[in-house]
């Protein structure tokens, strides 16, 4: 079961992937369930409730879904709560030790976009880089948890995302903080589905990233220094997570600030894959300044 | 004339203070206005719309006002944004250089309280620190601003904050990254007031603290090495702040940091001020693991 939100930005409708018994994947709306894929529906068992309603056969089938466009496959989370340096092979590609506790930062929530839309690349950038990611989606409030028993109740789901990253503001001065970095518009495409937690094991998914067709990362879950359970206790210590917010787990390893690859440039496609979530595909194109990217 | 949200956590109703022709100050209920003191309404005219159903006697007095809880005078931001390091002798204090660029950070949204809420320290923390800061609230969408004139045009008008900081958890590995010391439940008391921009001078306002009665911080936004406009501008380059955000524009000397002062500790009194923007109080008690801060 794939949850997805298909249509125009700002105006997505939240829908449902299912097999049917012949073995089919059907496209069903949820709006009968829900206006959206938010964390209000997720903390009110929506997974629970969706499997339900198509096995009572209650939801209609979306026969226009395939023609609209996969926006983020859930709504603008409150908080978008990033992991930095979690594989050891991307750590030393920076430059940097393996982390040896969590390196955690913020992006700004306006940094979601669709999976397949296109993608700026910030005005005055040279060093636009792709990160693809497994994120975590939060089911239920999570604060001070006691133990990962916990936090993998507060787990709905998980996402493919690309936190793409610019390394010329990330890197130098500003007191080593990597917000500028991390935060410019269209920065985080998600999706195209969130898949339930209990149909992944976040433990051995494949993740893979290619530009212009040309391999870039091809890792494994496996080689996370800190696992998806572990993350989410570890961030509950210090900040309230709400039903929601995304946990984006860290890239591995072949990104452009290796130097072994070109930053992006514009016309450059990005793909993102990890097993069983999805592939997503990005055209980047040169944003001019000047409130262009201002909706 | 100050706004300012009256009532219960998440049961707020918006007023206005404003000086009567006796010269006496009056609190008005903005409900006829706006239903929140959000985004939209400061994007809409809100300031202008007010003044003007003020100054046309169309609003009701809010006798009852005086009685209740003083919530934070704008709704849970988008954004959080942080200037870190932004007077030169708190950077030294902290034992840094003063930065050549803004050094910029964020905070979870879900960190906002009211300006008098009892302050929960963080279960295990030894390192609770206070920072008086001016805090700018964004009126319109802001990116790739082309000049301080765009810049001084997208803020809405000023608040007071405490942008309470774990330095243990902040300071000390993680990549470098603040995050964690900086996302604590309840962590950012804004308010009493959110002042019109156009009624506030903020290149000449005193911000002070006080721990229980003692002096710590006393400082001027004469001494910002990146003033409000400024920092409105450069942040704009690396992110879309919407109306409703917060930028917190950094710190004078006078912290616990410092070593010049003890931790925050349970019972301690908290006062923060700024000349116009008004004074917060948080009586500070220790939370205890596991759940406590879930509402």
């Amino acid at each position: 079961m794939k949850f997805a939100r298909l249509g125009e930005p700002g105006a997505e409708r939240p829908a449902v992937l299912a097999q049917t018994q012949d073995g089919v994947e059907r496209t069903y709306w949820l709006d009968s369930l829900t206006g959206d894929i938010d964390g209000a529906f997720l903390a009110a068992d929506g997974v629970g409730r969706t499997r339900a309603s198509l096995a009572a056969g209650e939801l209609v089938e979306a026969r226009e879904g395939a023609g609209l466009r996969i926006g983020s496959p859930i709504v603008r989370p409150q908080s978008i709560v990033c992991i930095g340096m979690n594989y050891a092979a991307h750590a030393i590609e920076s430059g940097a030790e393996p982390p040896s506790i969590p390196v955690v930062f913020l992006k700004p929530s306006n940094t979601v976009a669709g999976p397949y839309d296109a993608a700026p690349i910030p005005p005055l950038s040279s060093k636009y880089d792709w990160e693809v990611e497994l994120g975590i989606v939060i089911g239920r409030p999570a604060s001070y948890l006691a133990d990962l028993d916990e936090a993998v109740g507060c787990i709905a789901g998980y996402v493919v995302a690309n936190d793409l990253s610019e390394r010329e503001y990330q890197l130098p001065g500003a007191g080593g903080q990597w917000t500028k970095g991390k935060s410019l518009p269209g920065s985080t495409p998600l999706g195209p589905w969130l898949v339930p937690a209990d149909e992944v094991d976040p433990r051995s998914l494949r993740l893979r990233s290619w530009v212009n067709g040309s391999a870039r990362q091809d890792s494994t879950t496996a080689d996370l220094i800190f696992d998806a359970a572990s993350l989410v206790h570890h961030c509950s210590q210090y900040m309230l997570l709400e039903p929601g917010d995304v946990i984006l787990t860290g890239t591995p390893e072949g990104v452009a600030l290796s130097g072994r690859f070109p930053y992006l440039t514009q016309g450059d496609v990005v793909e993102v894959e990890i097993s069983g979530l999805g592939r997503q595909r990005q055209e980047f194109y040169r944003a001019r300044a000047a409130r262009e990217a201002l909706v």
